[in-house]
């Protein structure tokens, strides 16, 4: 689509034009119709904070080399809005950048199916990060930017947020990362207009922007963020500047509509009908427009843009096996597996970089190795949990692989809204988390994650694995760095036993190759059924031993993909009548409850009881708490007996 | 039990007397010696950081007014220990001023079922708050300063803090309250010895702390963390401040034994038997100890102390009841209950203070009113989510009753972890979220909190409301307010139909009165049963009654709290051998979800059909966004009829 303003992109002029100021001053003008156009038809929406934004909107899109015909490749420059509310605004602004037609957003703002949410998301053409959710846009930026770097493109990112965001604490993480990492090619701007949903910034929660910028290791400039020449020449010169540059940008909340500026009601409020005509004809427009763009309203709903799913292009290597003479930890069988490709790939001409991030964990999760072998792929980002999530997310669709491993409750339970957006946003993040279920020493009940099968089963896209042992979790992990999409492996701390067939040889090797869905058929049997959730299998092996000795047979099922039920084995478990489901989970929400929800969708019958945690666990040694929970070998085949009993 | 300690709590003296300098740097001798034995006992732990806050602990412990006899009531000062995993130097401090016998704590630590656990709990005396997820220390600190000063108390709050965790956003946003609300009652000392587990904090994430703070409002001071003079001066001079104030304590990790000083390894990792023999008999102790304590060990485990649920104390009203011949939104009848408790209540001699926080929404939570009849009582915490949830948590139990209301999303989504750790430190919170499920207005799926019941799932402590209509919401909410423990209150956005019996009559008032567990059975039916999740119990009303004019009789149970399943009303639906439930929820972790699995536990036969959301939402009218995912009446209707159809 053609659009008669002036290209910016090269930053060759040291300021703007009279002329190019007079074409982005019609823009805006026009823009402004167009955003309170949106929301008065939709009847809800954000117009202020929009026409707060929207001088920064039109010149960062001038500026960044991102356009309708580059913005599906990952060549080029990044834009990320974090205050996502302020949709109207962007959708105006991509539209005058001939993204799309206006008419498309303005007559499809806030309809059910329409690309042109409310909060603005990855399928609108422009639209670099979905967000909403205040206080994450800088990380994700900052994946863009580390993944610029790691690529040595020497594409931009620049970011857009509000000033009532300032306070979040990801915000100050991700600054952080980014000056430590030395992103030069990150700019953030700030639309300062002293006004939230509650009142003045000053009033509802004081922040010094300036300051914590600064302390945080940032360039900071200011202007006027309603005018052109400033932004365009503060842009430039962060552009210019080595170290990552904010912009705070003065505005004013409302700009060019009388009863809009400065009032905090019309953050979140669109005007009636009388206020839009009023406004229209302040701005020198035709409050007519409403209705054509009401004619338009879902006639058709545009279709957005698909968003493809990221694949990395590694080598993936050879599947390592380990011998049932020695026990190992998943965690090492996963470091190993991750250090095989690191190295297969690191250096290697045209290779892909796959980034790891780490939270000062690497020795405990197992990154030391690849980090040893691959030093510019390791990216330590420290304690900061909440920014590294959506960092590692956002890198990952920005042409490189990436990965974060960390403990279970730093992983997921800390930052589960993070990995929520990651999922909104169809991310490509391979999450490898350790020290699940109760298996984590003796560090006690906050860092038991016991919850993570219940977290990931709120998602839609999340894949999960949780191997049986080092040999399942070779093959899961490079299984996962394969797939397209976010997946998730998730292992214990101990060292465990390598489970082999009835033959004694090790059954996750050999012939075998990770299948996502499929349940592991371990023993046969005929009393009755055992599904074991991932690391939990050689526990319920101890059982289905101590069972089979009182010459009671049960089938033993391990499963590494609770998310997804094998439907199949289900079926099979279900005819014996008796099926017992073994994790270390909260019972609600992990192995047993999928089951229970997959038999009653197959309306399957037969009883099932659901061994797992059922109070917070203990500090101690993992087979004491594990005991303790009576989820033990000797306690799984005593009540298999007893429900067998019970049944005759 | 005595000690042969000074007391150092009215500050009366300017300095410390060089007689109390011995005495304290001899009981720091001896502590670091237990340190030492119990980590050398358990084979794990953390001693390193231990030794390093040896001297911070022994002072704040000294001149806090927290002693073995008033550390189970409220009036008294508080200690946090933010940096949990350094709970070996904890209890030995707590035994040296006489909590408990230090060889308690040295023979049993981190052994399952001792409250001596790995990262510090709330059951042994002197803990005020349980840790362990670093970052959170600080937002529980203010929680109790805020109840303090609500209480009009003069205690003080002392937080005790890592510096590798000094890079969480969580302590920014604390940090910002503080200031903001004046709690010139509450100092945090930072043990600054520059070590975390990857090396030396400047290289992991180099963090400006002294800068952060003064941009935050905080005084600050510098002292030498092994000074005994050094801290007593600070503490002093940061009680008397008219701001929060920090101390930067500058000191040495693994301090007093040679190998550990400044060794990042051992952050996380117990000595041998050999290198414990040598740090023993350089800190001039006797190793036998270890044989002493080892036969100790569980012999018997001591229990703690228990931790009482903290009950609210208020006047809670009467009910409101709301007519069938108008619409409420649920979230105004919360308003309107919350606000009738609060104006009862303010500035009634003796009332226990009410805490409201609110994060920038208090317009469309419905707490305004709250807020302008009872102003001192409401806190408004800007968009800092994860603090507040830890400060509401914290406050809750420290003589206050506190509730926070939120956004589904950013009361539990965005901070899942935090609320968590509220339900692990056993708090007395009442949460009230609204716009929950698809009900969000058309702000799209990051708004929408299609999760609320799955992440609650994964909790042991926390109740979960969700009512059905304003009667109900009413009833609910005052109930909550009284209920001890953690509370949650869900609810939607949009104005509801008020739920009547057959005759008409609204169905949750005259005689209703709320009882957890309790499913109301709104019709009656013998075809099949419905099972609608709070408010929409209406659109099932609406299924109901098309599918009652084609002669097909359900029965309608209405579940307001979908973490306990009512077993009778389940056995009775059961019984008629279908079931279907409504929620506008992830059909993966919500109401049907818990019902499939009571029916697999209870071996209760029949077809399960759960109907809910099954993909992200779209942005658009709640009645578009519900439509579209097959839950509005007419779809729950054509699906039941179908049901029937395929049995017969």
């Amino acid at each position: 689509m053609e659009n008669n303003l002036p290209s910016l992109r090269d930053f060759s002029a040291e300021s703007l034009s009279h002329g190019n100021v007079k074409l982005l001053e019609e823009a805006a003008r026009k823009a402004r119709i167009d955003v309170l156009t949106m929301v008065t038809l939709a009847e809800s929406g954000h117009p202020a904070g929009s026409l707060s934004s929207l001088e920064m909107y039109l010149t960062t899109y001038g500026v960044a080399n991102l356009t309708p015909e580059n913005c599906n490749s990952v060549d080029r420059d990044y834009v990320v809005i974090s205050h996502g509310h302020t949709s109207p605004g962007a959708y105006a602004t991509l539209a005058a950048w001939g993204f799309f037609k206006p008419l498309d957003a303005v007559a499809n703002f806030r309809l059910c199916s329409s690309p042109f949410q409310g909060h603005v998301e990855r399928n609108v053409p422009g639209i670099d990060w979905g967000s909403g959710n205040l206080g994450q846009g800088l990380a994700a930026g900052v994946g863009f930017a580390l993944a610029q770097k790691a690529r040595a493109h020497d594409g931009r990112v620049f970011v857009l947020m509000g000033d009532g965001e300032q306070t979040k604490g990801q915000v100050a993480e991700a600054r952080r990362i980014a000056a430590k990492e030395g992103l030069s090619n990150i700019t953030a701007l700030i639309d300062y207009n002293h006004i939230q949903i509650s009142g003045r910034t000053e009033e509802v929660m004081p922040v010094d922007v300036r300051a914590l910028w600064e302390a945080d290791g940032w360039g900071v400039l200011e202007c006027d963020g309603h005018s052109f020449e400033e932004l365009y020449t503060a842009l430039r010169d962060g552009v210019n500047d080595e170290v990552p540059t904010v912009i705070i940008c003065h505005t004013q909340m409302g700009k060019d509509v009388s009863y809009m500026e400065g009032v905090p009601d019309y953050h979140g409020k669109a005007p009636n009908r009388d206020q839009y005509e009023k406004a229209v004809r302040e701005l020198g427009g035709n409050p007519d427009y409403l209705e054509k763009a009401k004619a338009r309203r879902g006639n058709p709903v545009p279709s957005g843009r698909k968003i493809v799913t990221t694949i990395n292009n590694l080598l993936y290597g050879e599947p390592r096996t380990y011998g049932s003479e020695k026990k190992t930890d998943n965690r090492s069988a996963f470091g190993n597996a991750l250090a095989d490709v690191g190295t297969l790939n690191y250096k290697r001409e045209g290779s892909m970089p796959l980034l790891v991030f780490d939270c000062d964990l690497a020795g405990s999760v197992k990154t030391s190795d690849f980090a040893k072998n691959c030093p510019e792929w390791f990216v330590q980002t420290g304690i900061q949990e909440h920014a590294t999530a959506t960092t590692a997310g956002a890198a990952s669709v920005a042409g490189v692989a990436s990965l974060w491993a960390g403990f279970g409750v730093f992983g997921l339970s800390e930052v589960y809204n993070q990995q929520r957006l990651n999922d909104i946003n169809k991310t490509n993040l391979k999450l490898a988390l350790t020290h699940v279920g109760l298996d984590v020493g003796e560090d006690g009940m906050t860092h038991q994650a016991i919850d993570y099968v219940g977290l990931m089963r709120n998602m839609f896209g999340w894949k999960l694995l949780v191997p049986a042992d080092p040999n399942q979790t070779d093959r899961a992990t490079r299984w996962a760095l394969r797939e397209a999409g976010n997946v998730c492996i998730a292992m214990g701390r101990s060292k465990l036993p390598v489970i082999t067939n009835e033959g004694g040889e090790p059954l996750f090797a050999g012939d075998y190759s990770f299948e996502y869905g499929k349940a592991a058929k371990v023993r046969d049997g005929e009393e009755g059924a055992i599904f074991a959730l991932g690391a939990m299998t050689w526990r319920a092996l101890e059982a289905w031993e101590l069972l089979r000795n009182k010459g009671l047979n049960f089938k033993l099922f391990s499963v590494a993909t609770p998310l997804e039920i094998d439907q199949k084995a289900l079926e099979e478990a279900s005819a014996t009548g008796l099926i017992l489901s073994v994790e270390d989970h909260h019972y609600h929400n992990g192995l047993g409850a999928s089951l229970a929800l997959a038999m009653a969708e197959g309306n399957l019958h037969g009883k099932l009881v659901p061994l797992g945690v059922r109070s917070y666990g203990a500090s101690g040694r993992s087979e004491d708490v594990v005991a303790a929970m009576g989820l033990d070998g000797a306690s799984i085949a005593a009540k298999a007996e007893a429900c067998l009993k019970e049944r005759k």
